[in-house]
């Protein structure tokens, strides 16, 4: 090593020894004949005295060795909100081992930049105490889940990410493959069938960190490669995945976010979660619940409500605590935020804060009776407002007041930004009813029936629950998993009522249903999204922060310019444009690969 | 859990436990009235005995459940090869959980299947010990590695692996992007780039387990995607990495082979393991040591020496023990190896076993003399063969008597199978000639040279030394890395030395000497080949083995057939056809994407 002691390590016990360090000048203060540099490295910071004569060509992030004996501080010059603070490091000898441009990106944890800038100049922005502490703590949830998984006899075990393209609904990235031209890989997004193929294998446990892949918009904060905690387990059922993932979220928040998870975390099914949040991933910081208000409102004059119930329907509110006293522009806002939701605005009353009486436009619509009784129905006192809505869909009604709740929550202050708030919503629906009138998977076709309705989901398939299950922290879905299909008979009726022939099913995943025909264990998992539950144990907002040279929107790299475009040699040696042979692709009946010539 | 025990670890004590165990039929034998099954699970295998009439249905490979009774066995029926030898389980209920067609593979550790149809149904493959142990060794590996680096405080960061196309030799596979029609991102073939700015990023230790990429001809053992145990460390020397990677390889053999690696590994130096041993990965398992004859044989009429010699080149002689009773057609057998690997033939002396008189083709053209005193200068006994090559080129003369060195220890039979001999490759050469008479990069052009030449490698680059490093174990290099340049002044004259010019140094890896202007640590780092590394651990011959789901030569995968053809749409939507805008792929001054849009 070319140091002897990490800087952010010295302290007062020091004081007397010589050491050798090595690190970046960080801030660097001229006094007179003396110069005073703080020196970082990853370990933290220690103040380094030089003479002016010695130093006086140091620039921030110069890279240095410093040999020098560890002082304790002058009386009254201690900092003590430095953990090095009680002494300083007085040098004999200075190297510089690079020097610094002047930088495009100050090091300095107060300075905001822009995300282009902090990710065209990523390695000075990860000097910065907070982007780096992002990095160690993913390094160390990694750590911590595999601790647990390995003392549990888990085997981490590689997925290829070279694979078939599958049928599933986002897009797959593909890969030209110049040794068979015409022919492509896809690359995965995620390892579910090779974890189930595992499970047939008889692995039992199986873990990967895994690298997955989605050809989407990056609406929101998607990234083009993803990361997960992939988990499967053959011989057990939803209870013993769900107690694992609580052991890695508990060790997980109580180590790297100093909070203990009560457990078990309380478990809300998935129509419950609609009703009372509209949300599958309801924020449990807060209250704010949904009222269904079809009974209540049924024979009401106004039409909105009235055309709701009558089509079988649903109304419903959610209450603003405080929300009367608003401005007009504020209530105005409301609509706004709706309709940029695509709603064709936010029907609402407000309460009087001294009388409670009903105010706003949709009071006058409403019948004495119904505004007599709703402060109570709903649960609104004096000075609060209430939302409504309501639709043919119950689902479209609900999701609307679901995001109004949070809304509401964020505008009214309700969030104790403090607080860690889990759930796992369960018995999920099966099945949803597509546009053309029939039916899709909700979560995969491999997602098992629960118990109840294992032997006749087909009679109410929009009834139908799965054993299917998501980790919900603060109204972030963190994780989800299921138990899968090990039956061949169960396959197959789920899908014929998906309408999936069998030679469909044979071509998209013949492989795993060939497999199934070979004595496959019951089996159960579960993914946790990495990137997700690390930026929330690290306190960020993006996921950005913990990826190390994320992308931007458009999956494009700032430091590297990737994507780029190929050249014409590289596009013809790639077989890009090679028609495949008619038989490409197909396996020869001994499984042997066919021969594919070049075309072009 | 589906059972309350693992079936193998059943015991004697567990006499009289009421158990469920869960697992598959691996054999079945009828026994009058009564069945045994040998029932397996991932901890092992238990005899369980049923009623006849419970189980006749019961087929090879269906997976059961089963409650039962442990007793110990019947009196000398106890089979002290299973770890469960001493009991059995008398089953009171059954229930079959699938049950499994004729198998295509019979699932039994004494069947050897064509590696085809392994792979086709590389489930039932898994359901074998050997194969199953190789993957769990695998996982074991990882768990000591990461302990290793963790307890030494690295961070494990994943980098990107959709990125920029490098210049590197082998080639890259490239994946059209969508959301920027023309431009393409490329599969790293290592991590080199990134991790080297995460040093100048100050995160001074990192790690991954990283999958890399690499479209080349599979010859021998290669796979399209591969897995290396990546590190990089700041502020350390080549020394700090050699001792990390001591560790880490002593520790795998200990837990995992139970051998104790010898520390320090021996270390040798390139040029002594090229003139020693005519390889830069030597098995030092057998000696058989190159002799340079070119002084000794100097003035010599035979013209293949004397040209050799003549014109500046080397001639040396491997012996071969024991290899005078090798009969005519054996020893004609090495002229056609010879050819086989590109040379001209194998010339050879054998030394009469009686008289140790050198006798066959090539004794009749050397003087009296050399033949005198050939069996002192070689190190050969009555008996043995002496085999020669001599070549201008050193190097190239070296190499056929390194893989003569190889072939003669396998006819031999000089091989101690049970044997590891470890070395480090040392002082590396920096450069190398090409084919047009300039220079290239053994490593790579970020490779530093060693303190002796960073200063003058440009007057002797044949002679010029690197810290670069490879460890070896019996003849593989499962590792290899190096000190990395750090400083902008070397790497501008390596550059210069290459012949390449700034503007092509910046458009190839411009973001990384961007990076370089910033106070870049002296930085150094390893790579060692994963699935070779668990191959030579779990005792197997092929990376295959230690791979869940690899590819046949070509790439193809037999149990999914990828890669497969794509359709039109997906050719479309991907943009694979789509020219680029003239801009795309150069960065907007402010580091942004550049807009790109959709040509057709």
């Amino acid at each position: 090593m070319i140091r002897t002691h990490d800087a952010g390590t010295l302290r007062a016990s020091d004081a007397g020894t010589t050491v050798t360090l090595a690190g970046w000048v960080a801030r660097r203060r001229d006094h007179g004949g003396v110069i005073f540099v703080d020196l970082r490295d990853a370990s933290g910071v220690v103040q380094v005295v030089f003479r002016e004569e010695d130093a006086h060509a140091l620039r921030n992030e110069f890279c240095v060795k410093v040999v020098g004996e560890v002082n304790a501080r002058p009386d009254g010059n201690e900092n003590p909100e430095l953990a090095t603070g009680a002494i300083e490091v007085v040098a004999n000898e200075l190297t510089v081992l690079s020097e610094a441009a002047p930088l495009p990106l100050p090091v300095d944890d107060t300075i905001t930049a822009s995300d282009d800038l902090r990710l065209k100049y990523r390695y000075l922005d990860l000097r910065r105490s907070g982007p780096a502490n992002a990095l160690r703590l993913r390094s160390r949830a990694n750590q911590i889940a595999r601790e647990i998984l390995h003392a549990r006899d888990f085997n981490e075990i590689e997925t290829p990410t070279l694979t078939r393209s599958t049928p599933e609904g986002a897009r797959d990235f593909l890969v030209p493959v110049r040794l068979q031209p015409g022919t492509w890989y896809a690359l995965p997004q995620s390892p579910q069938l090779f974890k189930q193929l595992l499970m047939v294998a008889g692995m039992e446990r199986y873990y990967q960190i895994a690298r997955c892949y989605r050809d989407e918009d990056f609406r929101a904060d998607r990234q083009p490669e993803f990361t997960q905690l992939d988990i499967e387990m053959s011989f057990v059922t939803q209870d013993d995945i769900i107690a694992l993932g609580e052991e890695i979220v508990s060790r997980l928040w109580s180590e790297l976010a100093d909070y203990q998870v009560q457990l078990p975390i309380p478990r809300i099914t998935w129509t419950d979660a609609m009703n009372r949040y509209g949300s599958d991933k309801p924020d449990l910081r807060y209250g704010v619940e949904l009222v269904e208000l079809t009974d209540y409102l049924r024979g009401t004059a106004f039409r909105v409500f009235a055309g709701a119930i009558d089509a079988g329907g649903y109304v419903g509110a959610v209450v603003m605590p405080g929300g009367a006293s608003q401005s007009r522009k504020e209530l105005d806002g409301w609509q706004d935020w709706a309709k940029a939701r695509g709603a064709r605005g936010l029907a609402y009353v407000v309460l009087d804060a001294e009388t409670g009486e009903p105010k706003g436009p949709v009071a006058k619509n409403l019948s004495a009776e119904h505004l007599s009784g709703l402060a109570d129905v709903v649960g609104a006192k004096p000075g609060d407002a209430v939302f409504f809505a309501a639709a043919t869909e119950r689902r479209e009604a609900q999701e609307l007041l679901g995001a109004a709740r949070i809304e509401i929550a964020k505008r009214a202050n309700l969030i104790d930004e403090s607080a860690w708030a889990f759930c796992w919503v369960v018995d999920a629906p099966m099945f949803e009813k597509t546009d053309e009138g029939g039916w899709t998977a909700v979560h995969h076709p491999f997602t098992s029936p629960n118990d109840e309705w294992i032997g006749n989901f087909e009679t109410a398939p929009d009834q139908a629950l799965a054993y299917a299950y998501d980790i919900v922290v603060n109204g972030n879905e963190i994780g989800g998993g299921s138990v899968r299909i090990h039956r061949g008979d169960v396959q197959s009726r789920v899908f014929d009522l998906l309408g999936i022939t069998p030679e469909e099913a044979a071509d998209k995943f013949g492989f795993l249903l060939e497999a199934f025909k070979y004595g496959p264990p019951p089996h159960a998992g579960i993914a946790l999204g990495w990137d997700r539950t690390c930026m929330l144990l690290s306190g960020n907002e993006s996921i950005r922060e913990v990826i190390a040279f994320p992308k931007t929107r458009g999956g494009f790299d700032p430091l590297t310019t990737a994507p780029t475009p190929i050249t014409s040699q590289q596009r013809l040696e790639a077989g890009i444009d090679a028609k495949p042979k008619a038989a490409a692709g197909t396996p020869g009946t001994d499984g042997q690969a066919v021969p594919v010539q070049h075309s072009n």
